[in-house]
């Protein structure tokens, strides 16, 4: 069986998580704390980012562009259809939100507010610093304007198809939603599609990831938030 | 004949027109600055991000992870051997690479010296800050000795053959070493490596900018440098 060294909240890892459950695809988990920056994660992966995919192969997938690469490569269900449009156009669109979602959404909110809220538990003493959360938190209302801009007018976020776009974005969303950081009532046409998101089986897994301490928010794992 | 929207420094740009030179695609290129955040500009990419590849496909390629994958899609030559290798596990080695690349050395250290030295000519008044010219040079010290360290026991960044990693890196240390940014004199594998790739005939097109009032460092477009 595959493993994926992970953390709960990260959000590349929910993603690789999310490909391989709506593929079919069983699992291992080890959880560890990237920020700790133990030798034995370095030694594996010096950048120290996670996902890290063990599979069949001798190399494994580490980091976010290189496990969902390997997800693909080795998973992708020929009976089903994929997340990566069969259509170029289509697919130039999926990746360039994959690439607003995993890069520039990473950048301007979810990285600060995991480092916030949740890796600086492990620093004795340290506690949230509210300039970078105000920050963080303004940054994704600007965020959810677009999304919601885009979901006025789309099925799915990269067009007409549910694609590795939807599932990034759910991924991030979902890790912000346990920290209560997301204002539903303000972004009716993402929670629509967050919705529908959330009501597929691959999601089952991630609603029942609980952080030791740290419950996550009233309508994290609510089908009807 | 696709046509590309760049600017002569930023490295995503290079690296879409190194790949294009390397498949012998030729390109309309059409210079703009990111930075000035043009509404003609954001209309198509509202993240301001580089390149904008147009080609025959009514979609275009926005940002340097979808105009990457339309090149692979479009461009790659049937006779010679394309950029990313036919093995799972090499393509795993070389997506961790790619993301190191343009996600890390790009946030902990391109983005900030194009920022200062090129971006902030346009604003009035406006000059480098030498503290965070500082702190993106030492980062790269720190970069320039893990790229050192793999080149030391492999012929080409991601391993036995040349792929996007190898052309990625070439794209910024190229963009840094316009701006005279690269000690070459600490970093002999990777001047080594840098040598080759410099002498592929898909280089010289980038080897002929120039940025207006910048002239390139003094060893830029020496083959011998």
């Amino acid at each position: 069986m595959p493993s994926l060294v992970h953390h709960p909240l990260d959000p590349s890892s929910r993603l690789v998580r999310l490909m391989c459950a709506e593929y079919g695809v069983p699992l291992d988990l080890e959880e560890i704390k990237p920020w700790l920056r133990e030798p034995d994660f370095l030694e594996v992966n010096p950048a120290a980012t996670l996902p890290i995919l063990f599979t069949e192969l001798e190399q494994p997938g580490v980091g976010v562009l290189s496990a969902v690469h390997m997800v693909e490569d080795l998973y992708t269900p020929e009976a089903v259809s994929g997340l990566v449009p069969p259509d170029a156009g289509a697919r130039a669109e999926m990746w360039r939100l994959v690439e607003w979602i995993i890069v520039k959404l990473n950048d301007e909110v979810t990285r600060y507010l995991i480092d916030e809220k949740i890796a600086k538990r492990d620093q004795r003493g340290a506690t949230p610093d509210p300039a970078v959360l105000r920050a963080a938190k303004s940054n994704l209302v600007e965020h959810m304007l677009y999304f919601n801009w885009l979901l006025a007018t789309r099925a799915w976020l990269a067009g007409d198809t549910m694609t590795l776009a939807d599932f990034a974005l759910a991924a991030h969303l979902s890790s912000l939603d346990y920290m209560g950081d997301v204002d539903w009532s303000k972004a009716v046409e993402t929670r629509d599609w967050y919705s529908r998101m959330k009501s597929r089986p691959a999601f089952r897994t991630l609603l029942n990831d609980r952080v030791v301490a740290m419950p996550p928010s009233p309508g994290y794992a609510d089908l009807d938030f």
